[in-house]
């Protein structure tokens, strides 16, 4: 069971299909939810994104975190999709020190910056690639 | 004058839109083409690139490519805004030897591989992102 919590709503229309299409397309490996939280601040928002996560394994998206391949995220879904696994995003102003700490393992998709909904639209299309990549299925580049 | 020279169609209509809304932003900033070559075998594809990049500064997305913050991307579409740059994204092969070779420059958007499709989308967003922090305007992360 993996779940995406994120501040604030996507609001590009195109971002919403592309992330739809894709947790669609995760559904046949394993169970993927979506928790939206206030955008509140960050003190807040840190709160109620620990309090959604509760216990699960807790993965933070954030710049500094460790960079991996593919291949290597694939390892990193398969290691846990047998285990509650949270994803976490922050907003425009990233997560809370409280947040970070928190956090298991702190990924990064990239050393470029881009837009918090971005961030998850790519993070959906990696965990289908990798839920791919496990199963050993082609997928395109 | 930046143009993005890419091997096949973009299939999905929420990446069009995607690319679409971005490069109307760039365009108050530089010009932006598309050209779009036909997915016809690497080599070929490859002669058509350079055909269609003529003489322009080139710089090939590939993995193993330079990773490079937004920051860092800015100075560089600060550093070819006047000039003719093109970039080149392959097609699910690729690019072939020959046309990385001719690359005066190869970037690359993440460790993580995805599709060229999206690749194109993201790179439309760090161009405009570029934009943004060279005239140092706000843009939300």
């Amino acid at each position: 069971m993996a779940r995406i919590i994120a501040v604030g709503r996507i609001k590009e229309r195109y971002l919403q299909e592309g992330i739809a299409e894709y947790a669609k397309r995760i559904s046949a490996f394993d169970n993927i939810g979506f928790v939206e939280i206030k955008d509140s601040g960050l003190e807040e928002e840190g709160e109620r994104i620990l309090k959604a996560a509760g216990d699960d394994y807790v993965v933070a998206l954030a710049v500094g975190g460790k960079e991996l391949s593919s291949e290597e995220f694939a390892a990193f879904v398969k290691k846990y999709s047998d285990k509650k696994i949270s994803y976490v995003i922050g907003g425009p102003e990233g997560l809370s020190e409280k947040a970070l700490e928190r956090a298991d393992y702190t990924l990064s998709l990239s050393r470029m910056t881009f837009t918090h909904e971005m961030a998850r639209f790519f993070l959906v299309e990696q965990i289908y690639r990798g839920h791919m990549i496990n199963a050993k299925r082609k997928y395109h580049k």
